[in-house]
């Protein structure tokens, strides 16, 4: 039987959530999925997570995954560790806190997903080539291995791809939040994306509204970024893994508008 | 009547080249292409052009545009005067030798084409927000004015792609070498994406062998890379504009394999 | 009659207020300084200016200059032109708010002061040769003429005062908050050196704490840097220069400790 | 009885290695040298070294450190077992070939000379931090133990520095050629210094001319750069290490000026 992983992309401020709360039993249903990961590192004004968000979201998801935005708030630091789903990435350094894989069992299937981020573009972290190297190794035993490589390049991101192609089930990309159409299964059983998208408002600029963000660009001054409402979608992408190899067999990729009601 | 231009996206090294001259009459006939440009700056072993390949890729082409490898070969200094179909992204500064944009008469219709570079993790080069909008406006007369935004940082891109909506007929992203699946006809008129994507090999990295790019990352060591020969594919988009308003009326991405029989 | 322009490096937080403030007429009558310019990118707890801090400097200085920080404390952006003495960076965007030089008339002499900002491994910006050179060549009546070059990459800076020599009268660098030993009066008279230094505490890592530096390179998590406040330094340099030519004649490093009594 | 360490900043091409072998023997016996380590990343040509230079400067040094540039001559990959007294950085990756450190005996004292590299600005690589602590700890039996830090920002410079106090007795600071104001013996007794600065023409932009350099800032293209040769000089610092405790008693800047007969 094949396991079905649905993936969502990075839920930008309190429009991501309503989207993401809005359409996700139907997207979970429609799709047959049995195992839900989101990316949460904007969910909290698009800046971090909190603990109440945490608790917000925890009852529809499996797994939250982080990014170079964990630990915007400073309470995450105090609560990370009764945040059970909660991830960061892996290889920031081993004195960080937190854990940066979690393993699951689900219908006496294991499931493990990791969180790692990229270097180039990105602020000083370990090596994550060597480290999910490592991971693929010292869990050969568990089959199903989702990676959420939270990373700006193209090239570190789909370097990573090859690398690890045929050691785990998959590799979603996310941080650019737009999505991008290159999603497939690699030779060797990895279904691989660059960048899965982002969940919320999709007119403006990376889920914040166009704005200020303008402005920045036109005048040097970095003013602060407002979280936008309009044009709201969920973005994200469907892997369905091999229970027995944990080859992927399929991936898919999920841009659904939320039409409110507002 | 709407004008049909079709854009291709960075062409990768010889590789690139096959695919791209293999397959162009067939895509210009099949979307009913009126004009056609493309992004070479890759064209010559994965690392600019030269004066010859722009005479071999100019039969096919009515603009090529560049970025920041336009400058890797160094007989492009000599010769870029000679190259009169090439573009160098306008906002370099103001003593780049060459052109940033060019003006076409098609049939009685005229075009402008301008390539613009982004700052976000790039070089130091002028503001492409204030640049465009001077060229907006002093040629406001041109109706279809197409923009290659070649630029790494999905913000910029977006940020400029909502700045200029209304302003140009389309906002063409380069230089990530992967497609974006946010294709779309802003509310104002301009046709946006974030990247078209690269014509050449895609079993690689950014169209070069990933071998080379993994041990990058896993050495810390810079070796030389090579471009790759196999999935060969053209990317690209097609955008329909009115003649009369210099709107888009649509946006479609193109992503074609290449079934060489070698 | 030579004219001394004294040159106070950035100072940082409430302990490089009270440095400045206990050694500045005391520094000012022994260099015998006819003009005083003071970096105070940093002067609000490590982080921007205000205007409260503004008025508590202004009777010590003629110019205060500024970096990327300048707008760090929101309230600037408002009261930018109620602080008559104030510079920001002069090629940030033709739309930033402020002024980018300052031309006052010292017992007729007018001295020029101007502000500008590197772009190497900084935000984007205008190119700062280019605007430096047409300052130059506008102004080209008043010799006087100090540049506050704030820039991180030492070869954006040698080659800034390379290329300027004989245009002005002084390029002095801040930024790196660590003093240089290079400096000299290049060729053609322009006293130039690296980075002038910071005042503030020097036990410290660009005048602030170092644990909370040190955790950041550990765990690879920012948090909040707090200024400190041993090691109590005055840095800056003295320049001496021809009142008739422009010509620089002399520049001295100055690194004054200051005993306090805590 | 006090060691006398040497060390000597960045060699830029042939006027460094000319201004290198022109004063070492004067400048070792002046202050009385024990030991010698020399950065030579820069050493041929300004990029890289080889085979060739390495044995031109064998007989004079103890130790040849390295930095971003190591790697720039490919014979290097194949020669690197070959050149004993040559250290790449430690951090780079487990799979950079060479070495990291080297441990030499001096008349029955042990000398331990790390070379190391930042991460803030620069090529992803390992933490710094964690390794030097790892260093510091294996090897606690050695007492002295000289670090060269090479490195962009003042900010990890400083961090390390604070951070490594007591471990080492000396971080010295390289690779922004550009000699720093602030040696001093850090409290616990390591010696620091941000940067030695470089050996070869000070007359140019990190060593090289500054027609080419500023042209890169003027026309946002990156033209090859070319050593100059005028104003030679030798950069570095000598550091005096008790030998019983490894502890640092001094550090001093060393600048001399190569009055060349040409
Ligand atoms: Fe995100
Ligand atoms: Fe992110
Ligand atoms: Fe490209
Ligand atoms: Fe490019
Ligand atoms: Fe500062
Ligand atoms: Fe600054
Ligand atoms: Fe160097
Ligand atoms: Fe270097």
């Amino acid at each position: 039987m094949p396991i079905r992983i649905l993936f969502i992309g990075d839920i930008v401020g309190k429009p991501g959530r309503r989207t993401f709360k809005a359409l996700i039993e139907e997207v979970k249903s429609s799709v047959g999925a049995d195992f839900v990961i989101v990316n949460v590192e904007n969910s909290a004004d698009g800046f971090g997570i909190t603990k109440k968000i945490y608790d917000e979201l925890s009852p529809y998801v499996d797994v939250m995954s982080g990014g170079n935005h964990s630990w915007d708030k400073d309470e995450v630091l105090k609560e990370i560790d009764n945040m059970d789903k909660l991830l960061r990435p892996i290889n920031l350094s081993v004195f960080a806190p937190g854990r940066g894989f979690i393993i699951k069992n689900i219908n006496g299937v294991s499931i493990m997903v990791v969180n790692a981020i990229g270097r180039v573009f990105m602020e000083p972290c370990d090596n994550p080539f060597l480290i999910l190297d490592e991971v693929a190794e010292r869990y050969a035993n568990i089959k199903i291995k989702i990676v959420d490589f939270h990373a700006e390049a193209t090239s570190e991101k789909e370097a990573l791809g090859w690398h690890l192609d045929g050691k785990f089930s998959a590799i979603l990309g996310t941080h650019t939040h737009v999505q991008t159409a290159d999603e497939r299964v690699l030779p060797k059983g990895t279904a691989y994306i660059t960048d899965v998208g982002m969940t919320g408002c999709h007119d403006g600029v990376l889920g914040f509204g166009y704005k200020e963000a303008v402005d920045r660009f036109l005048t040097g001054i970095k003013k602060r970024l407002k979280v936008c409402k309009t044009n709201l979608r969920l973005n994200g992408c469907v892997v369905e893994v091999d229970e027995e190899s944990g080859r992927a067999l399929s991936i898919k990729r999920i841009n659904l508008p939320y039409e409110s009601k507002t």
